[in-house]
């Protein structure tokens, strides 16, 4: 199989590559490099079964020679404002690449009768009023709100997905990506993961914005990228959610990260002043994938943070 | 001012154009034709205040000379997927039209520091939990449903339009379009309005799916353009519902056509086959209206319906 890959250089984009080329696949890496990092692709230049492309999926996307599959991972995807890699730092690149990203690359899965598969989010349930979210639960997104950027693009970018699936007849898949963590996150994204990393390595006390009440739920980033492959190698159509449903409160998070790095400056409360809409919440239902791609997470969070620090460390010894 | 108006052909872009004309402005009125008919702009042909341009606006727009005012009206907007011209059946185009129309006339607004007023809908709601709907209200829409085609594009493009208003500065507005009658709806659509009229003038009996019970509320076409022209000169950002709150069962309506046409064929009731997701009950909540444009509608429905139907006999009379 070839693949083309958009946001290639990012997060989950370049495990995907990663995931792809160890399964024998051929990869068409594509990226603009406004979120993703060339680092993150470094270790795959000269491989022969990786082939680099720099565009931005919101222009007309030309790949040479025959693709098997189309997996549209280019997004800006951090909510933190405080951040110039944040979605609401980039957002008419971020409306961009969800519908324009998803109108061209859905083309040339039609040009080339590609397997597509549509990296949508957890953010298309917004902040919900169910919970765990299945994937029949309709959201709760404020289309004017303050990350409607991020949620309406995704969900502009399912529903033009699933018309192509049902007008022009293309074999379409859509992931909902819940909270993942694992090398390659950017340090400076502004996402819990890396900030808490940081300052438990660097020996300062963990910042808790609010009570630390809300939960969330980590997934690994190989646990996930698992079920991403089995979704793309599956005749499914219909969303699914990947994720870990084992939910834990933002205060045992920390904590739990302190005790894996050895941290002993605690945590500190802080007053929440971020991004509004910010959920309490969230967490997948994922019967779904059990049943469609007898998928589920193995990998427990502590196992997962200390294959995780590793990276941060090595990048902020180089920084 | 001159104003460019997409969907100009169109029943509301029709009406729109003229009223500006009205007030004395210069219209650039452009369509592509694929819902909108030129029978309802054939009136002002020669018009020095009117300049046509037939042209999509999925692709880049180019106007000739100074825009004031960018006024984005351009869909397909029957849900009724029996008719060539309900959005089911043009998903494609209304997608274009929601997501690259909006980026395109948005484009068109900051190149000439315009004021922008986005042709939104009361579908952005969906099948809402709230009634009546208030602009704050968040809605409740299914992403991959079989009318998100449309909802989703509008809820995306009202993102745009907000996200172009807070990062680029641009003077934008939001119209959110409730149900709307009058001259120059198309006979062929599909919609309730215009199945009713032809039905009563024809003397056959009124189609009544499901048990009738489901509720619309019916705006005049002459109070919507009011309110829109109201909002186009104002100074709000905000969405603003237009349309009017009197709810009427579809049994009720389906009366009062026929008493107004004279009609004795009456009533048949058939099973509700049609399009999933139909909203039983949407009814705006007009308090912001009230408030920022000193806006409500004033035609009572006997007076709305006996304008419109003269303009259908004829039609018909003509087919």
């Amino acid at each position: 199989m070839r693949a083309l890959v958009t946001g290639a250089a990012g997060f989950l984009g370049s495990h995907l590559c990663d995931r792809l080329i160890k399964e024998g696949h051929s990869v068409v890496g594509m990226d603009n490099f406004i979120t993703g990092s060339p680092d993150n692709i470094a270790h795959l230049a000269g491989n022969s079964k990786f082939l680099f492309i720099r565009h931005d999926v919101a222009n007309f996307i030309f790949v040479p020679g025959k693709i098997d599959a189309v997996m549209h991972f280019a997004s800006p995807a951090s909510p933190n404002p405080t951040s110039p890699y944040g979605y609401t730092n980039l957002p008419i690149q971020t409306m961009k690449a969800g519908a324009l990203g998803t109108h061209n690359t859905l083309g040339v899965a039609r040009a080339h009768q590609a397997r597509y598969l549509l990296a949508s989010t957890s953010e298309i349930y917004g902040d919900p009023l169910e919970h765990p979210q299945k994937e029949t639960y309709w959201g709760h997104v404020d289309p004017i709100g303050v990350r409607s950027m991020y949620d309406e693009a995704k969900r502009f970018a399912e529903a033009l997905t699933m018309t192509y699936h049902h007008y022009h007849n293309i074999n379409t898949s859509i992931v909902r990506i819940f909270n993942t963590y694992g090398t390659r996150m950017r340090l400076d994204d502004g996402r819990v993961v890396p900030n808490f990393i940081q300052q438990a390595l660097r020996g300062e006390p963990l910042t808790v914005y609010g009570d630390g009440s809300q939960t969330r739920s980590f997934c690994y980033v190989d646990d996930l990228i698992e079920g991403i492959y089995r979704l793309l190698i599956s005749n499914e159509h219909l969303p699914v959610n990947i994720g870990n449903p084992a939910e834990i409160s933002i205060l045992e998070f920390a904590e739990t990260i302190n005790r894996v790095v050895g941290n002993p400056a605690g945590i500190i409360k802080q007053p929440d002043l971020r991004l509004g809409d910010d959920p309490q919440r969230r967490r997948p239902d994922i019967t779904r994938a059990k049943e469609v791609l007898d998928w589920e997470p193995k990998i427990a969070l502590e196992v997962g943070l200390q294959r995780t620090i590793p990276y941060f460390r090595e990048k902020l010894g180089a920084a």
